[in-house]
């Protein structure tokens, strides 16, 4: 099936490129120290005669793979439907391939296949992992524990006991859920109710703890468990409308599930923001910008959680800092700020 | 960062599962002939354990990592963005995990990257790749086939000169894009236009020749060269409004490209199908029910095209026939054939 002719070697690449032997085996690995206008010359030449570096031999050199593995702990079409996750492998794979790391994204069907995924990175494919969405009791992180990997989570990770050294990046989900709820306050609202993510993530468990901090004294019946995804939204929304007196306000954990509220009061007939003020949580453009009405929101910015998980953990492997240190002392979390964002819906 | 606490053995597995070594063994490597009942238990004690089985050993025994690269030849902005990269995934990820091999997602930013992408698939760490949305003189091919990987492609790739035993699963461009406009014909339309898909993929080529093949004496201005894209689909539908005398019927390459049509057309107040008909390719649902009036389409099956292309491919890893052997005597490729879905636009 394969026609295999001779491979070019580095020796022809050399000639090609008229550098010498050494040059073209320091552009190759990466090594600093070549003039711009020669290694330039060098990649024209790997790339004109398909030169592929013997990996094997390279790895012992440089013991890298120059390749990062990205985990979503979520079913491959969950990562498609949900732009949260494009976003955040947006940032990332900006940041790898700006330092010519390949992003390897182990995609799976549900949560059986984690053994695989911890088969995979335990097997030296790849010199660390990102993951992120992790739910609690996910088998993963052990796995990718036991093997070693330096390791990035997107997100604070639940461990049950906590453990030392873990290294992770996050918004504000508490303090921008109190910053929501106490915009619908400022309004004037007083039964506000609240859709939240799947509660078995850290980032829908804050934002309901931050939810709870403003509204201590809330109707237990105003809070009703989403998923995350749109159509959890609307089913939430449909049991926040039997409920009596129904709410005047909706906080929801994020935009999709916001979008899909305001839907379902288009439905009924419900004004937003006059009968119902609704406010969601990511800032997901367009989404955001293109409800009706538009979103009043909280934004965090995805792409660049991305963009600091692949920077942290490439850090800690060019020696320049473990994650844990570039996150901060006495800290395993980098925690990003979140901003409110004022649209129509409240 | 990480504790690395002794790995669990094999032996500790054993003990746990109350069974011999040599059966973990077997059921970690996948072997046939371990009865469910033991095998089940096995996979317990290996997940409460966190077990990680020794991939350098292993692999030296079955010369295998279960793991397959799929390339898609697209900035990862693209990938997210059209929804027909999802559904093709969708299949492979269902086959894949179906004979519990892993699908490594390797993602990339431009087309510079793609030589790196080459020196990961050729240093070792997967059984073979699979790669779709290749663009004419991608250097990919070329570096795939030097590092000797079984390789299946999705869509027809165009190699200049053709090269033997190239596999590949493509659907019928040519012969649906031919129904697609033989259907206007027949509703009496005479000023047929066709916005194409990037013309420097076979998909693409493949459909216009197609177009060609019924509308010979075409008006070589009623043909607009689109990406594929909605913002494509929009700008090429803008310039044929600018045509005197304008088309009567659009032939859009997909159905991105026409749902962007329609938008041009209602904004300009023309009526479709009565002022214009318009047909789309791939019945890319929601989407093609969805666009205002819904839209008639050439349907192909993404997410099928996905599963045999991973079922070739595995075949050819398990030693039951090469792909083309699988794909057809005397063909490198398999063909599936397009349907036209009748709905309001045309």
């Amino acid at each position: 099936m394969t026609d295999t002719a001779p491979r070019p070697t580095l020796e022809a690449v050399a000639a090609r490129a008229g550098v010498s032997r050494a040059t073209v085996s320091r552009v190759v690995n990466g090594s600093h120290g070549v003039r711009e206008r020669l290694a330039e010359r060098v990649r024209r030449a790997v790339e004109e005669l398909g030169y592929v570096p013997n990996q094997a031999a390279r790895s012992l050199v440089t013991k890298r793979h120059d390749a990062i593995a990205v985990i979503v702990a979520e079913p491959e079409t969950r990562v498609f439907a949900d732009p949260f996750f494009a976003r955040q492998l947006r940032g990332i794979s900006k940041e790898l391939t700006a330092h010519d790391n390949q992003l390897v994204l182990l995609l799976t069907e549900d949560r059986d296949d984690h053994v695989r995924v911890g088969r995979y990175v335990a097997g030296g494919h790849v010199d660390g992992a990102l993951v992120f969405s992790l739910h609690i009791d996910d088998p993963l992180p052990e796995l990718i524990r036991q093997a070693g990997l330096p390791t990035v989570y997107g997100g604070r990770p639940d461990f049950g006991g906590g453990q030392d050294g873990v290294v992770y990046v996050d918004s504000d989900n508490r303090g921008g859920a109190r910053d929501a709820v106490r915009h619908l306050l400022g309004l004037g609202r007083s039964r506000i109710a609240h859709i939240t993510g799947a509660l078995d993530q850290t980032a829908a468990v804050d934002r309901l703890d931050g939810f709870r901090d403003v509204m201590a004294d809330a109707d237990p019946r105003l809070v009703v468990e989403g998923d995350f995804t749109p159509a959890s939204g609307e089913r939430a929304m449909r049991e926040l409308l039997d409920r009596r007196p129904g709410p005047d306000a909706v906080f929801a954990g994020n935009d999709l599930m916001a979008a899909g509220a305001l839907r379902v009061l288009r439905e009924h007939g419900r004004r937003v923001p006059d009968d119902v003020a609704v406010v969601g949580f990511d800032d997901m453009l367009p989404i955001a910008e293109q409800t009706d009405p538009p979103l009043t929101t909280v934004r965090q910015d995805i792409e660049e959680m991305g963009r600091l998980m692949a920077r942290l953990l490439l850090r800690d492997l060019n020696g320049t800092g473990t994650p844990s240190e570039a996150a901060g002392a006495g800290s395993g979390g980098l925690v990003l700020p979140t901003t409110l964002i004022r649209r129509a819906s409240a």
